[in-house]
């Protein structure tokens, strides 16, 4: 009950890997045949990827995850137009947007850009933790570089209205003859539900992580349709198209590339059956257990379930009993900033390619008793 | 012949991974049972490579790779230095010293030290590539935050005297009352054959590559005894210490510390039977080639031989015609800035754990041939 925190690795993920643990191991920047013939399967992974998205396959930007594609999106963009070589397009004091519900990787970043110089507003959610176009195009001014909303909550599963703001923005951009602000969406809990295609969404760039698509840990992407607009975070060889420098590793690129193939193409039908499942596990809980609130409205991912608990009752109590009974789920990110409810109250069950109705009554069955016991255990 | 580009996998790397691949998958924050076995799996990991580097557990932050670990070093402690909250350590205009012949992962990230308002100074080498101890002393100024001067050359296998320079370094700081400037080496190519003790070496820094010691592609460390000098290069969910947020990839770190151990172990008999295969490699091309230059003395790796070809031949044909012949050679990386000799004709010969008489043989063989090819093609 816990695959938006990891998920397990797809058999076909592990084999598209393996040729490169066993036996394939060339650098490839090297020009002799093996390493050409490890760059080719490279790029043509890179290719599959790009398909996916919608973009170019010099737009894939290989990172070790996530977090890594977050800050090469936010901090490269920063970077470039507080660069003084850069004339043409320089910014003063550049300007980030977040929304106040954001990944701590996100976050983070945000303090970052506020340390080197530059200033971060953060757009207000409502009581679903949902952003509005008009929120955002409000806090939008002529020297805002960036705007970078997730694509789906990794606590609730509220869906961001992506697609919506990125028009908004391109309006904006279009009246005023500039190419900022960029808009920027994290999507890493998306790919398994949602479209992830650039020009749908409306996105310049958008960052997927390998752990949360049934794919390996310590690989992800920067998508990027703004490529020139960002310096690298990490320089070197010049590897990625100058924006990543590190020699990249065919093993989990051919990994990453498989799973997000593979989760695009079960996408409506895993939708589907997991909005079953999530209806049912809601309506159970609306009806055992009236004392804790379902978070977050329509739309969201079906995989997602989070729930505040009454006042005084910790969360972790509840996640360990779960746990004493074999069951995973979570309590929400350490240093979350989830703007509806406070966060030692919020339980996070996440449901994944592996759940199915018998483990959903587990849980209904469960949680009844353990919040009867976590209520009278000191 | 080009195990100084990459290494092939250790069966024992590819066991330790494996369980990570096909099951042990939960994220390691996580707080359930599961989530706890694979963190105390990492932190045993953690504790076997600070073994091997005779530091602290605490002390050891896994990165993608070790360009991602010098950027870290160097452009950690230059944002630490230079940060306006930072009041008793800030030093204005930090200056870098690095020696002439570095990785481009380092050569790069002066350039961004420059660019972001630091000072680069350049320590020469001779006519072995080597830098003395009396250069760096000479280069040190009273704004000098860091000196990084890698353990050994990747291109000649120079091997520079680190311990040496740190000790002039310590006392230079030991005088002054200072704890600037710190000291770095990029050690990637080391830990085969050479001891990366960090006390030994008398170096603050150390980073390593798992694909160059017969560990996976896509993770590295940052050996670090001055963790309170850095600042983080990736910001989000503050994992390794808050200096390199992102989930830790569980298999990769397997994978790393399996394979920093094996070398380890073996570091010594490797060592010794290489040497004796690089002996009769350069012994037999002094006498069937005397037209090519051996490049750098003694001391230098067991593993590397590099040359440099009479004038006007270009590297890139041999390389390919090496290729031809089923041997896999390097000329070098490609932007390299070896102090001795144009960067056109160089040719690297790298062996390692699946070399042995009969390929160097075949080399000897085969490079006369080939030279005589190349000579009159056009």
């Amino acid at each position: 009950m816990d695959y938006a925190s990891a998920t397990p690795i797809l058999p076909e993920v592990r084999r598209a890997m393996e040729k490169y643990w066993s036996g394939k191991f060339e650098n490839p920047s090297a020009i002799y045949a093996e390493g050409v013939s490890v760059r080719r399967e490279v790029e043509g992974y890179r290719k599959q990827i790009a398909g996916v998205l919608g973009i170019k396959k010099a737009d894939v930007v290989f990172t070790s995850g996530s977090t890594e594609a977050n800050n090469l999106a936010i901090l490269g963009a920063f970077e470039m137009v507080r660069d003084p070589l850069n004339k043409t397009q320089a910014i003063e004091k550049p300007h980030l947007i977040i929304s106040d519900t954001e990944h701590s990787s996100i976050r983070e970043v945000a303090k970052e850009v506020e340390r080197r110089g530059g200033e971060v507003s953060f757009a207000e959610t409502d009581e679903y933790g949902r952003v509005s176009v008009e929120t955002i195009r409000s806090l939008i001014k002529s020297n805002t570089f960036m705007v970078s909303v997730m694509l789906a909550n990794n606590e609730t599963g509220v869906i961001q209205p992506i697609s919506k703001i990125g028009r908004a923005i391109n309006l904006w951009r279009k009246e005023r003859g500039s190419k900022y602000p960029l808009f920027h969406t994290d999507a890493s809990q998306a790919p398994n539900y949602l479209d992830v295609n650039l020009s749908r969404l409306h996105v310049d760039l958008l960052s997927l992580d390998g752990s949360k698509i049934y794919g390996p840990k310590g690989v992800g992407i920067l998508a990027t349709r703004a490529s020139n607009a960002l310096l690298p975070i990490i320089f070197g060889g010049g590897q990625e198209g100058g924006l990543r420098s590190g020699t990249e590793s065919p093993a989990l690129i051919a990994g990453f590339a498989t799973a997000l193939t593979i989760v695009s193409r079960d996408r409506k039908k895993e939708s589907e059956r997991l909005d079953l499942l999530k209806k049912y596990f809601v309506s159970e809980l609306e009806k055992k257990l009236p004392a804790v609130k379902i978070l977050g409205g329509e739309p969201a991912l079906p995989n997602i379930v989070a729930v505040e608990l009454p006042q005084g009752i910790l969360n972790e109590l509840v996640v360990l009993a779960f746990d004493q009974s074999g069951v995973a789920v979570s309590g929400g990110s350490s240093c979350s900033n989830l703007h509806e409810g406070g966060n030692e109250s919020l339980v996070r069950f996440s449901l994944g390619r592996g759940s199915h109705m018998n483990d959903v009554k587990k849980v209904v069955k469960l949680f009844p008793q353990i919040m009867e016991r976590v209520k009278i255990s000191p």
